[in-house]
């Protein structure tokens, strides 16, 4: 048997669905879930015990005292500032080490890994478990990209990776060769709705979701799932792009019977 | 006397005070009010026409009948769609020759001035005719940034200048390290209203408003005014810093007044 897996839990839907995998394989398992993400309630049925995002010492002690050996971070945390975080002596020394302040979210989220490891956990990423949610090359659904569409894929994905390589964002909206919208700590879905109501004639914008150059795998990667695609009809865009075997689409069948029926696209793309 | 000065006026003051500086020295203008950016009721007093943004043949020939020999962009214009801009001939020939799709703002906004030019218009900055409008070096009011300020504004021209290399926004806010928002089709407001609300506990954000590496300088500079510092401080941000020499300050004492009334700096520090 697998050794047991801890589940750091953010919000959405993912942290369930390394559940369901770990399930299906009887892979026993226990869920840290994160106070001001996670929602205590979708772990009930599991072990699991939920504590704040600064409390260093107690997160190392419960996985310690559950036996775990394995880790993986699912789902987004939004980065709390320093004064909300209220870190532990714990918490505190790992910053004073790295420098908080110097940090972007995947800077810090590395360093964060890096901790563990060297506390003694092995820590994978959401793909190892589950490599079925990597976005594949091409097309989703029935609907594919027109030329306008595929030029402003490119233009997002150029931004994308501008914003990226200062370790900000992962989304960007384009519409017709305008930028419409830049993702920080807003969320995807803000940043959905507002550049919907920014758009102007002509063709909807798209909507692109790309790595950092770089990235630390192991964290955050750009995630799609039936809600985004919910968010972009509503919104009037007229599709998602990410970059195949880079991105994690959550429930492919599900998003892209979604996709179909709202008339949008959902494209991989191969990373450069 | 100078030559006659033609005032392309987009939103905002800045149409307002190059008018100003025309009456000053008399010198005779002639302002192009742009349909849907300009408020063609602040031109009731000089000789203007209104204009929609895609009437290039129209555009040259009001200018040429009024005697127009020297040109000026002044304030914001919302970037049009190709749908909604509805070229007439002339400029759909500026469209076919530059590639409308590839642009950034800026890059549209430098193909607009050559094209002015191949006309046979001198085209100038609005620092050019207005130099005290180029933000100083160093706090225009009584407050300067902490360390913790200093050190999120350093963070923000970092993030702004990747924006800037792909031509898109000028505008960040950052709280503590953390990017909280990315100007894109906003605008400036939005973004401030939108970062204040994302703001966690402790020192607030700062505004960071950069030029682009290599920005056309006759248009579109970041602007500050009386307005940004008032939804600054409505926000709940620290302050507002700006490129010394790059960024324009609409009338520095009343900015200053409001910053320090409001307990905000205004802070101009010099590029790299």
């Amino acid at each position: 048997m697998a050794a047991k897996l801890g589940i750091l839990a953010g919000s959405g839907e993912l942290p369930l669905r390394v559940i369901d995998a770990c399930r299906a394989v009887e892979r026993p398992l226990f869920v840290l879930a994160l106070e001001g993400a996670a929602n205590p309630d979708d772990f009930a049925s599991v072990p699991h015990a939920t504590i704040r995002l600064g409390a260093g010492a107690e997160g190392l002690r419960l996985l310690r005292e559950n036996g775990v050996e394995e880790l993986v971070m699912a789902g987004p945390v939004r980065r709390p500032t320093l004064a909300s975080l209220r870190p532990d002596w714990r918490a505190t020394k790992m910053f004073a080490r790295i420098g908080l302040r110097a940090l972007g979210d995947d800077g810090l989220l590395s360093a964060i890994i890096k901790e563990f490891e060297l506390e003694g956990f092995r820590v994978v990423g959401v793909h190892d478990i589950l490599e079925s949610l990597l976005a594949p090359e091409g097309s989703l659904g029935a609907i594919a990209p027109d030329a306008q569409a595929r030029a402003d894929i490119a233009r997002g994905f150029e931004v994308a990776r501008a914003l990226g390589e200062v370790d900000v964002g992962q989304a960007v909206v384009v519409q017709q060769g305008i930028v419409l919208g830049l993702e920080a700590a807003e969320g995807t879905d803000a940043l959905i709705e507002r550049a919907g109501r920014l758009q102007g004639e002509g063709p909807g914008g798209v909507l692109v979701k790309a790595a950092k150059p770089g990235q630390e795998r192991r964290a955050d990667l750009p995630t799609v799932g039936v809600a985004t695609l919910e968010a972009c009809a509503r919104a009037g865009l007229r599709g998602v792009a990410v970059e195949s075997g880079l991105a994690l689409v959550i429930d492919r069948a599900a998003v892209s019977a979604a996709a179909d029926s709202a008339g949008l696209f959902v494209v991989g793309i191969k990373a450069p």
